[in-house]
């Protein structure tokens, strides 16, 4: 079972993995989850050398290039992360995946959502998420949210607000062209009320449910 | 117009590109040459730092993510020192190029041509060499030459006889499957008698012909 987790940044991706990981553990003490978020941690030395390229604010990169280089990091981490979980029957948490991709890169980077297609199913051999949470909130909410974290400085958080109007646009075109696979809830509730309401969710879903049988 | 030169290691291809690109520059003083090889030089410092990740002898990756670490470095090496040359019409001569590629990667390491011609034909917007020479030496002959010259160290270098076994089947298929494109010349020759050959044959090609005399 590979459930991906997506939206702005600012919208809480990253805590609400977390508490849901907890929890979904509390509920079903032999289920074996692996967290995870591209490039894959520290242990995937390549893909993080590959991440250093992409984030160094000196790099001159084309859409094309930067494009390739995600591309290359995402099959890396499938290959030594997600692949043996999945076949080991756990069930992995991803933050962010190839919808990040086709929201930033494809919708608002200029790449087009064509060719960010194309490269990825070529390279990701059917690894389609079965269940996407999207955290949904707002271009607005997110920016206050990451103004008061301040946590990030690297060259993808300086983009533009209208940069980020394109990718949530991006990301409301992904939804409505597969919505069976997307689990859309308000990101503005805290934390708590969130992770509650994805568990609701996952437990009426015939996919997670079937998957929790195989236990 | 863009050529390419191709052949196994130990076929040199690296000093008849240098001797060639001397003979064409005293025939037609006029004419703007530009020599390259994948990554592009120095001054590509992102397609350097790729190639540092792919020829590290610790690093290990699958037939699919060298693949796209050389087709991204590809990519960064045609936006940034290709496509400009040609723009400006000179002359581009480029030592390996999508042939080794799908020699290497394709036929040899296993990748699959039809999966290394998919990505590249994604990726290359349709570059490809106007003539590409290739420096015909045997899997032994230019194996003799490479011991002589012990020149290479790195993860490539290593592979066994049986590796350029295939590399050069592989290039077979391809001068098979576009046999206009190719200028075959004996690599065992002295690498003058090499570069008059390739000079003939290129006074003689209806391409090149018509490139010269637009200059």
């Amino acid at each position: 079972m590979f459930i991906t987790f997506e939206g702005l940044d600012g919208s809480g991706k990253t805590t609400v993995m977390k508490e849901l990981s907890k929890k979904l553990r509390s509920l079903n003490p032999r289920l074996e989850i692996i967290e995870t978020r591209e490039p894959g941690g520290k242990d995937l030395k390549e893909a993080e050398r590959i991440r250093e390229i992409i984030l160094d604010t000196q790099s001159d990169l084309s859409p094309v290039a930067e494009a390739m280089l995600y591309s290359t990091s995402r099959r890396i981490h499938l290959e030594k992360i997600i692949w043996p979980a999945i076949k080991e029957n756990k069930l992995v948490l991803c933050d962010r995946y190839i919808d990040s991709f086709y929201a930033y890169q494809g919708f608002a980077r200029g790449l087009g959502y064509e060719f960010a297609k194309s490269l990825t199913t070529l390279i990701i051999d059917n690894a389609i998420p079965d269940i996407t949470i999207f955290l949904d909130a707002t271009p607005e909410d997110s920016k206050k949210r990451r103004d008061k974290s301040r946590l990030f400085e690297d060259r993808l958080e300086n983009e533009k607000t209208e940069f980020h109007q394109k990718v949530y646009g991006g990301y409301k075109h992904l939804i409505n062209e597969d919505p069976n696979r997307f689990l859309i809830v308000d990101a503005m509730m805290t934390p708590e009320e969130v992770c509650d309401e994805i568990v609701d969710k996952l437990y009426k879903n015939e996919k997670f449910k079937k998957f929790i049988q195989t236990i």
